[in-house]
């Protein structure tokens, strides 16, 4: 079985991300990971700390000689910053004196929740876990499951549709999502440049009064055959653990397969995708001339693009802080401000191609089987042309 | 570890619900169970099969004398209708002639997917556990899991605030909420009769013209204390464990917390819940006057209603039906049509409910530990006793 | 993935089996799963309830017409005796006077502990779950699991090497063993009539007595290819996972791989299977002379038959009662006696062969994939030619 | 719940542990987590190997301040002799004429099994992540489950028992074994100097031959509260779990608890451990003068120490190799050599302790739950009182 898990402290030493269950013999291009590493980095509304890092993946096991081998990945990345955090958060007992608390909790985030649960006296421990920079260990995760799904001939890209009140003002095909990939420089990585000039104007407008701004990204799963998911069991939906996968993102809110939210409005008669039989060059015959489920019929890939969508609140960390309470004195104070963006929408993206691309190559490994590529290739080759004599 | 798992096929014996983890002693209302499934059944718009249906759990095993016994529980749910489907769905081969196949997927359905990844000739076995059906005996599970959290005063109840383009036109409070659910008569489980008779409008329209609708429901937690979930792994945060556990339920094509989806619309410093320390009464001194982060900070509790809300697309199966194919010609047909309801967003609701109860209580167990309630009760009071002298 | 579970106490109702993640269209032989249930009941030792009984699995889900379907597959299995229990052990509150308390904790059952743990008055609820009757369970689900087996010709099976102090003589084959399953009637099943009389001898002499024994029970899987169950994880060993499977039958104290216990005193030189290159017709062209490693090399399976022992303490419950204390008085009484056999062996092995397949199957499915046995076949017998290609 | 997961090649840069849900506040003394390392490596009869190595636990993450902080715990082991392994196994596709090919598999290892399951020419792949050293991994976690326990009052410590044909000749004390841990210089292990001496003997005679020798280690847990495990689920059940944590350590091939081996040919009425009442001092005043079940009776603890006993075959690696077959030519050749150890009794021994306390502090933290170690000793405190009260 695919797993994945994380460890790290945003300011400590390196985050830590393993990946196991991946076939062996999956080529592994480092420099994509380290260029999924830098997508996730990039954005218009970052703020300085992005300027420190330049997250690289430094992989300890599960690799050899340019392939996966069967074993766990593990890897490392590294924080830059950690010389000037040794002494604030050390893994040692440490000088009292040089910790460096966070006296109030901050709205939006873990701080009083976390802190009233690990019966902390401060908000330091959880900050540091529950920040969004574990997601960088999950996007270097995420690169290894994009690998073996490319293997097999199944993309994952995403794109922004929304920052604040602009929105991406038509339908973006696949290679227009795609193509974003491959640019030089994220602005809000968006495919139409009229709707991210005025994307950007949302962003420039909480640069100037100290505010945050979110928005929707949607991410979408391209190639990938009819069946992988199943109905059968609550649990093993690909519906659910897609919607797990993307909420449990920092900051998401709300997720959407397909055009759900929208759907919930509508009449049955617009919303289904109906049949048709014309489907040449597809998976099967089968056919859709429109794709509202997202790629999803009762937890079941259905052929059609995998279409989600994360709504991501506003970064919780604002210049002009919010109220909240001393944890110290109980006084009414502003909240602890930490160095932070003001809008990371196209990054949340970006994690959110890795959680996605994770929980598709786990339900794709658990069909398909296989411990080497070359048997999972042929499990899959077999069953696509299984399906297209159907 | 709380678990629950479901088996059985819409028009088979019966459906199959168990649940284990349960800590011992807690008192079990069979009435309130079967009280559960009835709200399931309920509402206007449901088709001819829930008058022939009223679901009963009839308990196998976990509860004896009353109470639960640490043991797992199981429970079968009889499909009345059965005696007319012993010889069109039997266990042993039977006689093929009396096979009732499904000839062509209904678009919005499992079916197509379903029979391509089954290697199914055709859709009945698909639809018969794709069926919505199944979410009986989620109720039935989620059941128990509400009995044991209102042995620690936590309570679980939904309302629906849409149905297709009626709006719940006010917010609603809590003690409004978990009045519906001692109503004799559901109608839309609305708390505002006028935005009621308006949902209903949208439902005779329906009635009238052939085709379906959907809407948003909300199900709300009332009473659970900060610190429940946690923010340290992306698989045991309590947001992502909502959106699988709702968005696996049948026809739920998105999943929101609080105000998930206009909050990315929103600007940071009207989103976040600032936080004040004038708490009398609660869990904490520490308040809040407005909770648009849905009860979920960081993937945790924060004290406040957990609030999730459920977006339902319009049921797939049409009076009128849509477009599709043959599986035996690959001719254009009409879909298949099984006797089938036009609008269930409030049983969606009581189904989405369980789901919550059996989400949280997993969590509550986990957090808590505790094999009879008593020591659950014993170690949720110490915890509640810790925070408060916070 | 195949998971399972068994809910249902001793005198319930009934017994209820789920198992899930079985693929679509295996021939399922009802038949064959009763035959399964009768072997778990018979053997020479058998005490007075085994007459009153006669299981059959009542097959509620996930068959259908002779075939699974690949939903879950739920099944009850009716206690004969209930009508006799309904007022002493009812799922409603009752009338406590009917209630049959276990007034002292039996040595070497869960009595005591369990009544601790779960805050318990006696241990009536406790030996309820914990009677080995529960394994009438785990045979249903581990008949599907070798129905599921023989379809990619692996079998499954189990004989007696010890009761007591009598052990087998000699090397059994797996022709002889298999053959066991066959026989009408089950002594002790024994592959040596010599070595079976003298297993008799020992439980004829503490039926006399009143005392009870254990002993040993063999499992074969035969057929299995090399390469299932991987190194890689500690948690999907195959040898950490057969030793959890048998482990956790009733009375089971040791569980043995190969020739496990006596390799521990053994030299390095004598021990391991050398390798050569003579194995026509087998999956490679690999070959061993022995087998000590039983099957298992580093959690791999090597192509060689899978052995797996288990060690049986005696009976717990003795007509001639150990020594005990009184829940209610804590004074010194005799343990209390609920009608018991003296010898399981047989019994134990039927069971372990079950969760032996069950354990083979889920790895077997994990390895090879597949959503229809087709496909799983497709898979399986590619595998198998990449291997002798090799 | 308490996970942990290793990665990591025997000859890459590192090894890598993941421990996550362990509570906070948890006080971490580094020293004692590298002195488990030092213990892995000692021991009469170990190769060269252990004496380039001095593994250390480098902590990344999830310790702050000398506590655990609720959050994953990440830890490297850095392997000293990476340097000369750079070119050969390198993670980037490095130069092919520095591989170095296991060109023949070794019986008794993975290697054979493990290439063709993953498809691999040689066994250099499987031999790397198959190897023992993978369990300094499991080392360095579970002396975080022992940091844990020990908090709790809960011992966990192993001494040997058998090596090759010399076992130990008496009873040992838990104080006695325990002391164990103290000693400056391991060499079998044992409580008993004389049995001791007779061990060591076995291992001269096999250095002097180039074979290698095997031998038997016992797991105590000492201080473990009566309800620890259940007997209601086959797959939390204590037995099942700790039989698995032992089996799956590399070379283990059997697995027992108390007196599992023996009670397979003895009488009921001597096995079974009879219950007093005179347990002044223990957890209860329930008391046993025997502990035949290990402290296990239904898959649940029951307040005795906690006995569990593994097998070690001999150390497949000979000096003196076996016969093998060559990966290239087909022909026969001895087995590959690599540099190895002829008796790693003591050693396994130290890795079972850390397999058993994982699994013991994972059942812990499910029944007590709490977030903080506070939390945690309030809950098992308020237990410990309930059963005292009984």
């Amino acid at each position: 079985m695919l797993r994945f898990s994380t460890a790290g402290e945003s300011h400590g030493e390196s985050l830590v991300a393993m990946v196991s269950g991946m076939p062996a013999g999956v080529p592994v291009d480092l420099e994509f990971v380290n260029r999924e590493l830098w997508r996730r980095q990039k954005g218009y509304g970052r703020g300085g700390r992005m300027r420190i890092e330049r997250d690289t993946a430094h992989v300890l096991s599960g690799v050899r000689h340019g392939k996966t081998i069967g074993s766990p990945i593990a890897m490392t990345l590294a924080n830059n910053d950690w010389k000037n955090w040794t002494e604030i958060l050390p893994v040692e007992e440490g000088d009292p004196e040089k910790h460096k608390a966070v006296a109030s909790p901050r709205p939006g985030h873990a701080d009083l929740a976390g802190a009233l649960k690990y019966d902390f006296k401060d908000a330091r421990y959880v900050l540091e876990r529950a920040s969004a920079r574990e997601s960088a260990a999950r996007v270097a995760s995420g690169a290894f499951a994009k690998l073996l799904l490319k293997e097999l001939g199944v993309g994952v890209a995403s794109h922004v549709i929304r920052v604040g009140k602009a929105e991406l003002s038509r339908p973006a095909t696949w290679d227009e999502i795609v193509a974003l990939q491959a640019k030089d420089e994220v602005l809000l990585n968006c495919v139409d440049p009229e709707s991210e000039a005025a994307m950007k104007a949302e962003v420039d407008a909480v640069l100037r009064t100290g505010d945050t701004i979110g928005g929707v990204f949607e991410v979408v799963v391209h190639g990938l055959p009819p069946g992988v998911g199943t109905h059968t069991n609550w649990d093993e939906r690909m519906d659910g653990l897609l919607a797990q996968a993307v909420m449990s993102l920092q900051a998401v809110k709300a997720v959407e397969i397909g055009r759900g939210v929208t759907a919930a409005e509508s009449l049955g008669s617009t919303v289904h995708d109906s049949i048709g039989y014309e489907g040449e060059g597809g998976f099967t015959k089968f056919s859709r001339e429109q794709n509202n489920a997202g790629g999803i019929e009762g937890g079941i890939s259905n052929g059609e693009d995998i279409v989600v969508r994360g709504y991501l609140k506003p970064i919780s960390t604002l210049r002009r802080p919010l109220g909240s309470v001393s944890f110290e004195t109980r006084e009414p104070v502003k909240a602890a401000y930490e160095r932070s963006d003001v809008c990371v929408v196209p990054a949340a993206g970006v994690a959110a191609e890795a959680m996605v691309a994770l929980a598709v190559a786990r339900l794709v490994i658990e069909k398909f089987g296989g411990d080497s590529l070359r048997e999972l290739q042929r499990n899959f080759n077999g069953y696509c042309e299984q399906i297209r004599a159907y």
